[in-house]
C-alpha cells in the first residue's frame, strides 16, 4: 500500500494560527501535536502539545516544578492569557529542526514510510502530491497496515 | 485539579510483554507511544510506535530509505516477524532515558503538572497515588482543563 492510500486527513494549523486556537484544537483533537503549514501551505514542522505547554509556564518553574506549589488552580487563567495575541510562529521554538516533521511522496512503499519514521524517531510523517500536501501517516495507522499484511499472508 | 483527577487509564504493557501484542496494542488504540511498567509495576518508560519500526526495518534502509523500494508489499510480512517471540524488553533501546516518562504524585496540581511535560518536553506523564501507578495525563487534556479553567473566570 502506498502513501497516498495510506495518508488520512491530520488536523494541520498556519505560522499565523493564533497560539490560543492552535491550543483549543490541539485540546479538542486529543493529539500531542498539530502540522505546522507555511505560508506557502507546505509542511514546515510538528508543534507540540508540550511547546505550547513551555511558552506558558514561566522557565523558573519548569526548572524546579515544586515551584509551581505557588500558584493556585486561578493562576491557570492567567497563564493561558499569555496566547492572546500570539501566534503558532511566536510558540513555535526559535530553532525549527527540519527532522522534526518528515515529508514522504505519497507513492512512498509502507516500508519507505517505516524506514522514514524508524530513521527520524517520528509518531507522524506528511504526504506530498508533488509540492501538494495531501495529508499524514500515523505510526499506529502503519502498524495497524504492516501487521494486517503480516497476518493475511 | 490535582493529577489524580485528571488521570486516565492510558494502555500499558510490561518488559514481558510480547512485542508484537504491544505493536497491535498501539495499533488498536491509535496512540504514539505505551507506557511501559517494570516488573514491579512501576512506570519504566514510553515505549514509541517508532521504536518498534526501528527494531524491524533494517538499519541500512532506515539510513537510505530510498532502498525500501527494493522491497515488494510482501515482505511487510517478514518484517512483522522480527517480533515473534521478542519481548517489550528486546524492543527497547538498550539506553533507556529516565525523562522519558515522567512521573508525577496524585497531589500534583494542573500547573505543576504542565511545568514537568514542559520541561521534559512530555506528552504524557504518570501519575502515582505513593508507590501504585494510577493512570496518565495526556497533554491534550491537560490543555483542555486550562484552557477551561481561563474561560470559566
Amino acid at each position: 500500500m502506498l502513501a497516498a492510500q495510506l495518508a488520512r486527513h491530520y488536523p494541520t494549523v498556519t505560522l499565523g494560527t493564533d497560539a490560543l486556537e492552535a491550543a483549543r484544537i490541539l485540546a479538542d483533537a486529543r493529539l500531542p501535536g498539530l502540522i505546522v503549514l507555511d505560508d506557502h501551505g507546505q509542511p514546515y514542522t510538528v508543534l507540540p502539545g508540550s511547546q505550547v505547554l513551555r511558552f506558558i509556564v514561566p522557565s523558573y518553574v519548569q526548572e524546579d516544578p515544586a515551584l509551581a506549589r505557588a500558584y493556585d488552580e486561578a493562576s491557570a487563567d492567567s497563564m493561558c492569557d499569555e496566547l492572546v495575541a500570539r501566534t503558532v510562529r511566536d510558540v513555535l521554538p526559535k530553532r525549527v529542526h527540519l527532522f522534526d516533521l518528515p515529508v514522504v511522496a505519497s507513492d512512498a512503499t509502507s516500508i519507505e514510510i517505516a524506514a522514514v519514521m524508524a530513521g527520524q524517531r517520528s509518531p507522524i510523517v506528511a504526504v506530498m502530491d508533488g509540492s501538494r500536501y495531501v495529508g499524514a501517516v500515523v505510526v499506529s495507522a502503519l502498524l495497524e497496515h504492516l501487521l494486517g499484511a503480516g497476518s493475511a499472508s
